[in-house]
């Protein structure tokens, strides 16, 4: 049965942290201080989809600037005022506010939070196999292998 | 490019919310008075998941109890403090609290809004096509055709 696996319902906030912090390579791993990830999606079974809540201390990034070729990605903003960095510039956000990152557009998005507070969101993005993202602001390429393993490269295609 | 089609950011509050109250037949989608959606990830143009602000007013009901075979869904509380009606019984939520639905369980579930303010939550569930849909208390099936499109039926088999 369900219920002698998985929790009924979790306070978000009081659930355990990823232990790992980040998956990318050096120099980019230690850029991620600052950004705690909770997976509350994996605490109920969900396969299809991955749900996290993220705090980010002030000066923290979410990741490095990406853009996902087939995973659909969204965020919703539950404290503080991250700022959403695209394309189209920076654009302040805050809670109640949320956006959405279409695969395939190739316009790279991430966040920084430039607030004196943390700032929490949580992040949704699906686990569509043959995923591969982009980074237009570094040396670095990620493609997603059939277990679901990112692998990343630098841009002319040698390993990190 | 996707910033001439989709905005960067919204405040999801102030969003239009979804016309069509529900798709369910009667006499079930008059019990859904009381339940506004707002669909969020549309709004981005996202395909492989939906994202919906959901309001529901005191005494309203987010859904029939149901139970999809492939499709997982997640909430997420933000406001009010809806009960959740699972095969164990009936969980009370908060702010901050979430709940995710593995599909294939079989455990039916919805919210209840048995409070006296009005409850607000975001809801996620995934588009993996083939899905169907159980009801342990009602006389009703699903089952979704392969453009996506939810087909009702009567426990028997028959057309509503």
């Amino acid at each position: 049965m369900s219920q002698d696996r998985f929790p009924v319902a979790v306070e978000a906030a009081a659930t355990a942290p990823r232990i790992r912090p980040s998956i990318y390579p050096e120099p980019f791993a230690s850029m991620m201080a600052g950004r705690v990830k909770h997976p509350l999606g994996d605490l109920f079974g969900l396969g299809n989809f991955g749900v996290n809540l993220v705090r980010l201390a002030p000066g923290a990034v979410s990741a490095l600037r990406h853009a996902h070729a087939r995973q659909d990605e969204f965020i919703y903003v539950l404290e503080g005022t991250p700022s959403l960095v695209t394309d189209a510039g920076e654009t302040p956000l805050a809670p109640g506010m949320c956006a959405g990152f279409k695969a395939g557009t190739g316009d790279g998005h991430h966040l920084v939070n430039r607030g004196d507070t943390e700032a929490v969101y949580l992040e949704v993005g699906d686990r569509t196999p043959g995923d591969t993202a982009t980074y237009p602001d570094d040396d670095i390429a990620a493609v997603q292998d059939k277990d679901g393993t990112w692998r990343f490269l630098h841009k002319d295609g040698t390993a990190y």
